[in-house]
């Protein structure tokens, strides 16, 4: 089957209820904006080999490429309107690899509320690439942004930390075996209604994927200020605490190891009875001096090797 | 250095001019969309020894890249905005290959009016792939689509086929060496003045990268219609005439190719005048009998071994 026939009888399906993405036998799709709003853009890619595992479950690459967006759309506040795919597929990809992707897409499009509007499908000599760009919608003015940390804002993060991280430890046999780690890694849970709850709350916004220090260390640098992180009160799942009370050596893959796709947030003190209700946990502090330092719980600071993943990195 | 310091260097500089890429210090970018207008969309992927030569000058990958996405916007009758680039780079890519690259980009930006707005950079254990969105804007309801021609309608090209094509297989050295061809193969000229001006004239648009007679099919089967193209019609530059003179087999290569960037529409006759003040050449006439035919001099019909280009093809 060539690209016109699997386009036709894969993705098409994935894109029926989005009027502008013109079936999408066309080069391009028309997108309306509401009244009032601006389009939140973000865009992703993934290679076989580097963000998944060779021979990965086609549904499993599909679902972990669409959550990391939207992650980057909860933390902008904004809500899941399409996206466009791009394939890059080896020569020889059989066309059950392409029903496996393109269901694991159908799922976690119901689930998230969002349509293929477009895209492009290539055959490549070399592994498997995709890209992914997702739009979302957020009232004028509205979007959370990085840049707007304040000293003596508190440092918020939803979920748990660590448990992506430790996850992919646990897939590559380094810990033990933990489902519920290794189902973390690779489903995401992006924070789209959280998002949605922070507007006008949160003084800036990201999701962690490189790692909460080095992400911390994003926001600090946008904001032009500081952080001090109390790693006594960085949220664990009971795994993730299991992991780290058998081999203390692990609290750096929890600080540092990303994966995480939660958000992390500053406020206000102000705010701080309103986000009492939301499932977030405060961990720290904006302060002046420009840099990122983890506190124990005798306010010794914590060393780390590194603060989180670099592509090209040493 | 990694990615965060390439992205600063180089590319940040490509963004300076688009408030809404947020420097790309951010993971998204907020797009604001002028009243009364919609949003062109179009996302295309390129990859190494597919799409271009392994060791091809980076400045000329990126303008390739960048100029075949705005052919999809200038086939929509679209106003550049702004594009997301996604880098997937083979570890150990130089930075004099991402100056190169990022240097291309930068030229072309200026020659058509587009900045970036963001974008990913990863690293790859393969080989290089690249993904392009480019948006554009469009008053609502006057961008050109495929699905508008109506039997009786004049079908038109702009400028001359078959040079991107020629020009490959001059880089090929599978036909003489032609400095003008292989130009036409490296850097398309996207025809967005023209586009704009199609606006309210054309009946159906699309732009000519898989080859003249199979995207004319593409715009058939939107349209539900047939097509008959003047083989002696088809205009061709001084280059492509000598070599179809030479090689009477390369006429094939030169409707069937691709590679071309220029636009292929329909019009309805009562057009026909307004449409002769501007650079296109009608090639035929939009029929019922739901097919593609191409006709020489003398009215019989030319048959092609295929109709253009297609991955995962036989």
């Amino acid at each position: 089957m060539d690209e016109f026939g699997l386009i036709h009888k894969y993705f098409s399906p994935l894109a029926r209820d989005f009027a502008g993405s013109l079936n999408l036998t066309d080069d391009a799709a028309l997108i309306d904006v509401p009244d009032g709003h601006q389009l939140v853009v973000t865009k992703d890619a993934i290679c076989e080999g580097i963000h998944f595992f060779e021979g990965e479950d086609a549904a499993l690459i599909a679902k972990k490429l669409l959550r990391t967006n939207l992650s980057d759309l909860a933390a902008k506040g904004a809500t899941p309107h399409c996206y466009f795919l791009a394939g890059m597929l080896p020569k020889g990809t059989n066309e059950e690899w392409v029903a496996r992707f393109a269901a694991g897409l159908d799922e976690d499009q119901k689930t998230y509320g969002i349509q293929l509007a477009g895209g492009d499908t290539t055959s490549t000599k070399h592994g498997l690439g995709l890209s992914l760009t997702a739009i979302g919608t957020v009232p004028k003015g509205a979007a959370l942004l990085r840049n707007g940390a304040k000293i003596g804002d508190d440092i918020y993060v939803s979920g748990t930390i660590g448990d992506g991280a430790l996850g992919l430890l646990s897939l590559q046999k380094k810990i033990e075996n933990d489902a519920y780690l290794k189902q973390r890694y690779h489903l995401p849970e992006p924070q789209l209604d959280l998002g949605l709850k922070l507007r006008g709350l949160a003084s800036s916004c990201m999701d962690i994927s490189d790692g909460l220090v080095q992400d911390m260390g994003h926001i600090c640098r946008a904001s032009n200020v500081g952080a001090i992180l109390q790693h006594g009160f960085v949220p664990l799942s009971e795994s993730a605490a299991r992991c780290v009370k058998d081999d203390a050596t692990l609290w750096e893959v929890v600080l540092t190891g990303g994966d995480d796709y939660e958000l992390l947030f500053t406020a206000s003190k102000e705010k701080s009875s309103t986000l009492s209700a939301l499932p977030v946990t405060k961990i720290g502090e904006v302060v002046e001096e420009k840099n990122v330092r983890v506190l124990d719980e005798n306010g010794e600071e914590v060393t780390l090797k590194q603060q989180g993943f670099r592509h090209f990195g040493q």
